[in-house]
């Protein structure tokens, strides 16, 4: 059996018709997901951009999502969503992610929340690398740092 | 017995060294509401914003909650959050909102957070007020538009 | 693109080595379902039961999910469930279910909660079929009945 | 400011009506906890159980919560749940709880989920008290097996 759950690259996202993105993750709505206005919770979709974070993470090699060193903590330090229209239940979406600005320890990502190629919603997050004990930053390494350059088109700052 | 879940107002806040705000709700950490790293889980906070705003919408008589006219459908067009430090297991916290900028049939609103009187967090909300059927805009109440301006100093756009 | 989100039926259930259901669902644990344990938390499962649920409803005919006649509302009246072994981040599970005894507009069904092979959780449900206003019971399609007996091996009680 | 969340004892659940509790927690509904029929989803009660036993544990003195020696790590091994009537938005409920049946390591509870003095749901949990590394099975406290008896009147087994 393939991996229902393995993430998608540009060139499967441009091939459904969701273009200019590096990463993205797929998966349906929920019943536990709707309120009683019937449609996608607007608290949830933070839920869908932290399944596609982690992805994202352990996909360009950023965390194992372990609890210990060399394993960073990330959080979340800022976030905000957009939403253009409300998602319903049978739905399937993609979120698709990238990262924009990166320093050292922390990073800007950018969202999209397709259902087929319609944007549904857009977010952004700012997540910082601490030590597991959170008590210090800790900086991101190379090999990442370059494929967020190379596939997302990242801006650097702060670096030497 | 007194109503655990009564909204509080400026002059409780100011009782307790939460100044500046007028409206406001207390609540305690659901073990529920931690995640893996051991603190409040950040899609949460949205919740805890949702249950501060329905309180207010309510208090306000922005709406009565019920599905059907004259009550408008509320629902949520973009909001963002800061992080600020980590809530844990067992802490109670206050969810401040105000009324920040308000137009004939939407509306902006900031919040604190805090556990005592340190702030944790703050977000904004922008909701827009629709018809019932979510087909069209429905204006606000007038007597919720003076109340917003009253307590909130909330600053008006777009009315006539 | 296929369908990731396919029930699963007998014989791809056999072929993974989980004999002897009827049906199943197949899905990856998520971040936000862990709990301050560092495993999945226990009121999750049900969740996911009624993932399979909604799916085998949908699948046998009992409902369309709609929120009108002539499809029933349904109401889950009993459920259980026993935790064998922790399930925890990035493990897939597969849910299974079945029907086991069937009246005319109530229904237990069992469920198995496997990853791969090792079986993690079993739990069980009684559901209720009732008219959309939820004043009367509605009674299961006649076509729906035969599909659970067929496929799953219901015992039938209360026909005629 | 008194303790909202204050756990309530056997003379202040019989003083409203919920007679032959020994313990209970009071909370309302929120509107993240109803799903798309508009009634407190299945799932949310498990929750509310949980937040009922973390009090109990914590006011009996079973555990201090902590993830560290001598503290406990307890698991749930068994839940069930019977559904009497819906719960909707704004009311609030008490969950009762009493400990039934004790042996050294492990422990069987009763629920009673109440909106006013009306009995909603009934539960029934067994939880299991390992060490922290989860490896091996840890002892109740004498002096809380103490208070399990005198006030819930559970009954012993297994103990020398």
């Amino acid at each position: 059996m393939n991996d229902l759950h393995a993430p998608l690259h540009a060139e499967e996202l441009d091939a459904e018709g969701i273009g200019g993105w590096p990463f993205g993750i797929r998966d349906r709505v929920r019943f536990s997901e709707l309120d009683a206005l019937n449609h996608v919770n607007n608290a949830v979709y933070f839920s869908w951009l932290e399944m596609a974070r982690i992805a994202y993470l352990l996909d360009y090699g950023l965390t194992g999502m372990s609890h210990a060193a060399p394993d960073p903590q990330i959080v979340v330090r800022r976030q905000s969503a957009d939403y253009l229209a409300p998602i319903h239940f049978g739905e399937s979406y993609t979120v698709t992610m990238r990262a924009t600005r990166l320093k050292p320890s922390s990073l800007v990502t950018d969202y999209g929340i397709y259902v087929g190629r319609e944007l549904r919603a857009m977010a952004e997050t700012v997540i910082v690398s601490l030590t597991q004990d959170g008590t210090a930053r800790q900086a991101w390494r190379d090999d990442a740092v370059a494929r967020m350059v190379e596939r997302d088109g990242a801006t650097l700052a702060g670096f030497d």
